[in-house]
C-alpha cells in the first residue's frame, strides 16, 4: 500500500477488475494519492499498478475489506455479479460504485441487491476512453442516492472531468450511457458507409475525412435545436422537413445500391421517415422521428 | 441591373432557380457587387432580390444572355435539365455552374451534355445551409476542368467560405456530397433514436443533448484516425475491435426492443459487424466495416 504522508487524508479505494479501464481507474486513484487496493480474476494484470504502489489483494473479500469505497469495472454485470456475490457480507456498510456498462434494468437490479444487503450503491457510466481518466476531458456519469454521491464525490473527483450526478434512479446513468452509445455507433456506422461510397468513387478516406469533420462539426447546434422541439412536442418543418430528408436519403440509397454497397442502415431510417410521410406528416420537421422510433408500425 | 461604379469590375452573374438556396446565392452575388440577373419558374420569388438591385429576366434565354457566368440551383437534375434544355444555344461559350444536388452519374451526364454544346461546365455541391452563404462558414465543393474553375474562382468566392476544387472529374463534388449527406442523415437518425430511448427513460431531450454534443465532439479525431486505417487497408483492433462494437450494439438493440422502440437502423449496422465476426475478423478494428459495406453478402 502507498504510504507517503500526503495520502493520509485520501479515502482508501479498492478497484475490482483490471481490464484497460479498471487499470486506468486504479492508476488515477494512485496518482491522486489514494491508498489503492486492486483485485483481478487474472492477477498478473496488477503488476504495473503494484509497481506504482497499489496493494494486490488475494481474494475479493480481502480487497473489499481494505477500503470503505469499492469500485467495480468489468466486462458486464454477469461478471460483476459473479465477483461480488461472495463478498456481499464484506461489502456491508461500505460504498460500492459500479462503473461496468450495462442496461438501466440491470443497474436497478444491482441497486436493489445492494440495498437488501446494507451496501451503499452508486451506478456509473464512463463516456470517454481510458486515456482521459484522471484528466479534465473525462466524462463519468453517476446515479443513485444523493447522500452517497455527495459523500464520495471528493474521491471520485480523482477520476477526472466534471463528475455528473444524474439523480436518484440508479438506472439513469446506464440510460444515458445506452442512448449516447446509440448515437456513437450509429454515426460511426454511417461514417464507415460513407467511406465505402467514397472508395467506390476513388476518393481517399483521408480526403473525405477532412470534410466529414466539418459535417460532424455542424451537428451539436442542430442537436440542441431539435432537442428543444422534441421536449416541446412541436416539430416545425419550416427550415427542413421530413419530405426533403426522405428524398435526400433515397438519393443516397440509390447511389449506394448502384455501386453494390449495402444500404440497410439508411434504408431502415428511411422506412421510419416514410411512415411519417404516409401518415401525412411529411411537412413536419425531422425531429418528429424521435416520436416515431418509439411507435414501431404493427 | 445594379449599376453603381464599384461593380464595374465584377463579373455579371445569372442565377437560375430561386428556392431558399438560389435566393441566398443571388443575394450573396448582389452583396459582393456583381451585376446579378435572376430567373425562376415562379417569378414572384424574385421580388426581394429585385428590390436589392437584381434584374429579373422574363425567359431563361434572356437570363443566360445577360451574363458570362450562369448558376443553376434547383430541386434536382430533372428540374435543371428542363430549365436548361431550351437555353443550350444561349449557353454556348458561357460558363454554367450547376449547384443542384444529385448523383455523380448525373453530374457526369450533364458535363457531357454541356461539352457537346460548347458550354464550359463546373459541377458543385453546397454543404452548408443558406445562412452561411456569403459567410466564412460556407462550404462549397466544385469539380470539372481546372481552367474553368480558376477563371471563375474570383466570382465564386463571393459565395463565401473556402471554395474547394476537388478535381477534373465532374462527378467528384456530387460524390463528396452524397457521402457527407450519408454521414449526416445516418448520424441524425441515430440521434433521433437516442432521443426515443431517452424519452422511454423519462430523460428530457435537452438533458441528453448536452451529453450528445460531447459524444459528437470526440468523433472528428476518431474519424481521421479510422480514415488512415482505411487508406492503409489495415484495421488494427488493439484499441477497440469489432467484437466489442457488436456487443455494445446488441446491448443497445436489446434495451430499445425491451421498450418497444424500432431498432432497425442499428440492427442493420450490427448485421454487417456480425458478418465480420462470422468470417473470423472480430478482433479487427471497426474501420474494417468500410470494406464490408461494399461487399454485401449474397
Ligand atoms: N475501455 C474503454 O475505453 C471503456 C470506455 C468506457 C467504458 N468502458 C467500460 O468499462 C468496463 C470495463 O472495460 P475494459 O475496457 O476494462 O475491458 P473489458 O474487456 O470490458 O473487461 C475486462 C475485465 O472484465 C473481467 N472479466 C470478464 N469476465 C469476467 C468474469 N466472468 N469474471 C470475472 N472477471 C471478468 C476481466 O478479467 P480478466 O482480466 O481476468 O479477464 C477484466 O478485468 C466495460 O463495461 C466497458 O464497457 C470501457
Ligand atoms: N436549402 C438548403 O439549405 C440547401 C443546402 C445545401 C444544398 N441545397 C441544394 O440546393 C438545391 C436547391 O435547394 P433549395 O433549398 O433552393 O430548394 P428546393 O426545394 O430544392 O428547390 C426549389 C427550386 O427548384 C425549382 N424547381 C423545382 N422543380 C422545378 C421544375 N420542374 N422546373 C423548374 N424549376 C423547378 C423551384 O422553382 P419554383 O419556385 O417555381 O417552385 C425552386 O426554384 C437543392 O439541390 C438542394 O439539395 C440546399
Amino acid at each position: 500500500m502507498n504510504t507517503n504522508a500526503a495520502n493520509e487524508n485520501r479515502t482508501p479505494v479498492t478497484v475490482l477488475g483490471l481490464g484497460p479501464m479498471g487499470q486506468a481507474l486504479a492508476g488515477a486513484f494512485l496518482k491522486a494519492g489514494h491508498p489503492t487496493t486492486v483485485w483481478n480474476r487474472t492477477a498478473g494484470k496488477a503488476d504495473a499498478l503494484v509497481a506504482q504502489g497499489a496493494a494486490l489483494a488475494g481474494t475479493v473479500v480481502d480487497a473489499v475489506a481494505a477500503s470503505p469505497l469499492v469500485i467495480v469495472c468489468v466486462l458486464d454485470y454477469n461478471a460483476a455479479n459473479a465477483i461480488l456475490a461472495p463478498a456481499a457480507d464484506a461489502l456491508k456498510g461500505r460504498t460500492l460504485v459500479n462503473l461496468t456498462a450495462d442496461s438501466p434494468e440491470r443497474a436497478r437490479e444491482m441497486a436493489a441487491w445492494a440495498a437488501a444487503r446494507g451496501i451503499d450503491y452508486l451506478d456509473g457510466a464512463i463516456m470517454t476512453p481510458t486515456p482521459t481518466i484522471g484528466q479534465p476531458t473525462a466524462v463519468l456519469l453517476y446515479s443513485g442516492p444523493e447522500a452517497v454521491y455527495e459523500a464520495n464525490q471528493p474521491a471520485l473527483a480523482s477520476l477526472g472531468g466534471t463528475p455528473a450526478y444524474l439523480g436518484t434512479d440508479p438506472g439513469r446513468a446506464a440510460a444515458y450511457d445506452v442512448a449516447l452509445l446509440d448515437i456513437y455507433w450509429t454515426a460511426m456506422s454511417g461514417y464507415m458507409h460513407a467511406l465505402a461510397l467514397a472508395r467506390a468513387e476513388h476518393i481517399a478516406a483521408k480526403d473525405l475525412a477532412a470534410y466529414a469533420r466539418g459535417i460532424v462539426g455542424i451537428m451539436p447546434d442542430i442537436m440542441t435545436e431539435l432537442a428543444q422541439q422534441v421536449d416541446d412536442g412541436r416539430y416545425p418543418g419550416d427550415k427542413s422537413n421530413i419530405l426533403s430528408a426522405a428524398a435526400s436519403m433515397e438519393h443516397i440509397i440509390h447511389v449506394a445500391q448502384a455501386r453494390g454497397i449495402d444500404a440497410g442502415v439508411l434504408s431502415a431510417a428511411h422506412t421510419v421517415a416514410r411512415r411519417a410521410i404516409d401518415a401525412g406528416q411529411g411537412t413536419d420537421g425531422f425531429s418528429l422521428l424521435a416520436e416515431l422510433f418509439g411507435k414501431p408500425s404493427a
